[in-house]
């Protein structure tokens, strides 16, 4: 229990390989990874008694997978807990991320590159909409939030648990290992001069792609904008003056998997005619 | 100050119709709307000397408006926030919102609902998207979060400053007035049978709309996805369950900004044939 509680801090998580995945949603994945793809990935299961049993097919899973359940008081389970509302309910789970050459060997239709994000729940949140429309893997370069911070995997809402996560790079060498394995680069920029809609109508969405998304207050510096094949700006008619980096993403990854999904679409009718 | 920070809580907004605007861009927002349309706005102006030095333009505003500005300390400024980061600068201001008639008096093409929207972030989040795309109002239906609360404003990046905010209605209600306003009804939903982007490609998204959006947790319950013109889905390919409540509003929202501005832009075409 002391262990574990360590590992709601960085350092914690730095010196074991292992991370919390916290509520009902995250748990229920780390244990389905362990029972199928990764055995031993979980290495202990805490909730209280209210969630035990309120979430009954958990501690079944647990026991399937060979996992020891801890039964905790509710502050312990607090304890535990990066977030306000703390669910009752915690797994102490192996790290996931891979290399990004190991993701190339195979290259994805769709990437996204995190570029100094600082906000867990933003990351967790582009993390959970990458997994939606189905892309490859999300690259968390440079200097951004750690994944396994307790906000970002809560917000990821087990979509951490699907896809590939990549950590430790640098931006630029990310950006130039994704452009090798033959994906165009899009840089999310409000000062682009592309505009997504055009992109979009010239069927430049349909390629695969690396999204590149930078920091929430400083977006991205002129060296990685610079060096994308686009810098694309969402048109605006409205007064804000910019979006919520997580809503940015939204609206870009829902329109190359949209094209993706159209020019799949044209392929198809094509072989019938 | 004691009176300000009784403001952190509901009841004390309830009770005086005050709320705070904390950070450079909300204060600003909130000193630029007392110095434009409504003056008196701003009761009271608190920073740290630090915040006061690093955002000089905000004393000077505040001193054109009339508004007294008080130094305090960096405790004072944070007991004042709602926030994990305070940002050490805080105003005092009056509520904002307007009657729903009041707004359809002129209808809007385009009208955000949120119903039993819980979490502030989120709800901040998709005030700001529905400003930066030119919505005309945002509805808080039914039991939704405050808009007034420190998450809440601070995620708005001061678009709560920017367009009509509407509280207190059942959602059944909001729903009536628009559709009588003649608005089609919008309801996001993942287990919809219109897709969005056949609605779009149909020409349907062009029309004035109010986009309803569910609770996190719950979604829509049926007797307001059920009442909606349709029950939209968004294509999802990939594994997650579903989007984050923000991130499906900026796919929706987004699509209907621009499918107006294609509608706009064959009018426009017409008239020059």
């Amino acid at each position: 229990m002391a262990s574990a509680r360590k590992l709601t801090r960085p350092a914690g998580r730095e010196a074991t390989g292992r991370f919390l995945a916290e509520g009902p949603q995250a748990v229920r994945e780390a244990l389905q990874r362990a029972l199928t793809t990764v055995p031993g990935s979980v290495y202990e299961f805490f909730g209280t008694e209210g969630a035990l049993a309120r979430y009954a097919d958990l501690p079944a899973m647990a026991a399937a997978a060979g996992v020891r359940v801890t039964v905790v008081s509710q502050q312990a389970a607090a304890a535990l807990s990066e977030t306000v509302t703390p669910q009752g309910i915690v797994a102490v789970c192996s790290r996931l991320d891979v290399g990004l050459p190991a993701v190339l060997a195979q290259p994805p239709a769709l990437v996204v590159v995190l570029a100094e994000i600082r906000d867990p729940g933003n990351a967790g949140t582009v993390l959970r909409t990458a997994d939606a429309v189905g892309a490859g893997a999300v690259v968390f370069a440079g200097d951004s939030v750690d994944p396994y911070n307790g906000k970002c995997v809560r917000a990821s809402a087990g979509s951490l648990f699907h896809l590939p996560v990549v950590c430790g790079m640098a931006v630029s060498a990310a950006i130039a290992a994704l452009r090798d394995a033959g994906l165009q680069i899009l840089a999310a920029d409000s000062a682009g001069l592309a505009e997504l809609e055009e992109l979009s109508a010239a069927g430049r969405l349909a390629r695969p792609t690396a999204w590149v998304f930078g920091n929430e207050a400083h977006g991205l510096p002129e060296s990685v904008a610079g060096s994308a094949d686009e810098r694309v700006a969402i048109a605006m008619p409205g007064n804000a003056e910019s979006l919520n980096l997580a809503a940015a993403a939204a609206i870009c990854l829902y329109a190359s998997s949209r094209a993706r999904l159209q020019a799949a679409d044209r392929t198809e009718r094509g072989r019938q005619c």
